[in-house]
């Protein structure tokens, strides 16, 4: 009997016909002869109204509470669909994220998980065939809820397919698969029929939100393919597979943009060895997680220094610097919000050189304004005004060809 | 340094104003010196809402799914107030019911706390003066959540308060205290000032909604001394204790009345000994709460058995009778809904002979038919038409001098 790992996402569970829905793709899966693990986040819209009501007490609701209020979400959708299964005559037991045996560490909001201990899982799975788990979170040291971060309910079902070995694991979402953009601005853009883990890794980190970059990060570790899918339609969508098993087509294989972006700037600090260090050091603390950096020099022996992370991790971060701010000899420190990072992906880019002038041409060509650049492997990107980043995506298909 | 246990119920906890307020009024009791636990019910009609939700799958809903569905309504409201608490820069923690140990024994739906393991809770305690509980919720032998049923919220209060020996065990409410009856229907009755806890226990049992009956019972065995009173201002409730500190100042105490109350009716079933035993000890399997029990003879050696419970009940226990009405040699299984109870409590009628018939002539003299009688030491109780309920209320209230 082969174990199958579904991941339905909240689009997929957004009312009780789309719940009865799932409930019936998961019984024919156990009826072709599966056991079926079914990994759910919260119904449509119930993370957004509970972070909307938290934020009602505070700006900054203290992470703990945070993680223990949102993982109701999860606990809601995973109880409704276990009862919609039982109603169509099928077996079916819910376990959280904690009784599915879940361990993270304890860094609330962005916990990662370190393991998963698996006896009562396997022996729900053995007594009912299909176990219903809520996604996004897991038990810490404290014996507290500690949650993923958005998106994190694919990396739970990543994980547990890796845990138990499962033959599949798929990633049921509102749309056919993985495309080469997002195909609310490139409306005729191309459908992956599959991407390499590094390539998906980047594009993931990168904005492309179709898939938690954690859960990519385990896919690969682990070799776990990802089958992502609609859950409307019986349609093949993207397979998520190790690089050495893809054709390439093209050169670049996506393009990424993310409006979850600001950039941090902290001016005039001495021009001395281990400044930049410390500026960082503090940040790495607080678990912020810096994207690009870039430095330069002022005439007088003073340097600045900016950086750009998520729009969140920025407010911490200023609050955090100002702090520091005479220990470091800092002048000021501003944010700039409103912008947007355009990348391009493609595992293609290592053999070939003339890929960034091809990006930066066509770019400029569209009279967009380029503030910060960096680059990887396998990756360039841009940091752009917000105003600019959809002429910026759709004039890089059509220079990629990804239309 | 004391102990408070506070439990704040849904009403009080509707929105983030009220619980803002109650925020503030549990830093109110800390900064008075004592170390504040607080209970928590699930926010206004978030509990009905989830319960609507689940009977658009089904009308029935499979038991485990549906505590669990039904608890994440208290960690909201728990997240939330401790957030509010932290935000007005006092320190709280919030645990759920098996966080704070809370452990239970395996019936769904109505669970009775069996044990309170309270290592971690002493010491949040320890470290915050402040723990949010989540209340109607435990942890059972399976490592599930099972809730302890309507109005639970208050056991989860007055066991906590029990298990740490706390000095007082205050619940808020939306009323001023306990009245003599439902000032919905008497808005001039009289507020008891203090009651004991055989009369609450009868009054709760009886449809009573102020306390969960439950709680008394725990308050009773344990001597816990409840203070039933309004989180909307600062006035005295109504002091519930053991009868021997009180004073009595009349026969009656109390009336109560439930609409939640059907009749089964199992028509002629054999005569011969032992078929009524086989009717309940079904019934009892099923956890089935039967209330009063009628039995009449037919000319033809044959007996209706006639018994009433809660509406939900007689819905289960019509369909476990009919799987075994041939069985039970029974001709027919009826329910009758559409009925009302209505009670009287009072210790003082243990020793006055009375009462009964002076209950039932004001009854007969507002032309209210009586269905079912049922009597113990300090009630009696009369199955009504529900149509009549509130008249009937009215009469002996007026009849009792509790106006």
């Amino acid at each position: 009997m082969s174990i199958i790992v579904q991941k339905y996402g909240g689009s997929s569970l957004a009312d009780i016909d789309k719940i009865m829905r799932v409930a019936n793709r998961i019984i024919d899966a156990k009826k072709q002869g599966n056991k079926v693990i079914a990994i759910v986040s919260a119904m449509g819209k119930t993370t957004d109204n509970l972070v909307t009501l938290a934020n009602q007490i505070s700006k900054n609701p203290p992470k703990r509470e945070m993680d223990r209020l949102l993982s109701t979400g999860e606990e809601i959708s995973m109880s409704l669909l276990a009862m919609a299964i039982q109603s169509l005559g099928e077996n079916a037991i819910s376990l959280t994220g904690p009784q599915a045996g879940i361990m993270t560490d304890s860094i609330h909001n962005k916990a990662k998980i370190i393991n998963i201990v698996s006896d009562r899982l396997l022996k729900e799975l053995e007594n009912y065939n299909i176990v219903i788990i809520a996604g996004f979170q897991g038990l810490n040291e404290n014996n507290d809820i500690a949650t993923l971060g958005r998106g994190g309910s694919d990396t739970s079902a990543v994980s547990i397919a890796a845990a138990l070995n499962a033959d599949l694991c798929e990633i049921f979402t509102d749309v056919d698969g993985v495309y080469a953009c997002d195909p609310r601005i490139v409306p005729n853009i191309k459908k992956l029929t599959a991407i390499s883990y590094d390539e998906m890794l980047e594009l993931a980190n990168l904005g492309a939100k179709v898939l938690h970059p954690r859960s990519v990060e385990v896919a690969k570790t682990h070799g776990v393919t990802i089958h992502v899918r609609s859950s409307f339609n019986h349609n093949i969508g993207t397979i998520v597979k190790e690089e050495n098993k893809m054709e390439h087509n093209g050169l670049i294989t996506g393009i990424a943009h993310d409006f979850n972006v600001a950039k941090v700037v902290v001016f005039g600090i001495p021009d001395i060895p281990g400044t930049a260090a410390n500026v960082f050091r503090e940040l790495a603390k607080s678990n912020i997680n810096i994207q690009m950096i870039v430095q330069s020099s002022q005439i007088n022996n003073k340097n600045d220094i900016a950086f750009t992370c998520s729009l969140s991790d920025a407010r911490d971060a200023k609050n955090i610097l100002e702090n520091i701010a005479k220990e470091l000899g800092a002048e000021n420190i501003l944010i700039e919000e409103n912008l947007a990072k355009v990348s391009i992906v493609g595992a293609g880019m290592m053999t070939h050189s003339n890929i960034a002038s091809q990006m930066f041409e066509a770019l400029a060509k569209s009279d967009i304004n380029i503030d910060m650049i960096s680059t990887s492997e396998i990756t360039i990107s841009v940091i752009v005004d917000s105003s600019q980043c959809e002429k910026a995506v759709k004039a890089l298909a059509e220079e990629f060809k990804l239309v």
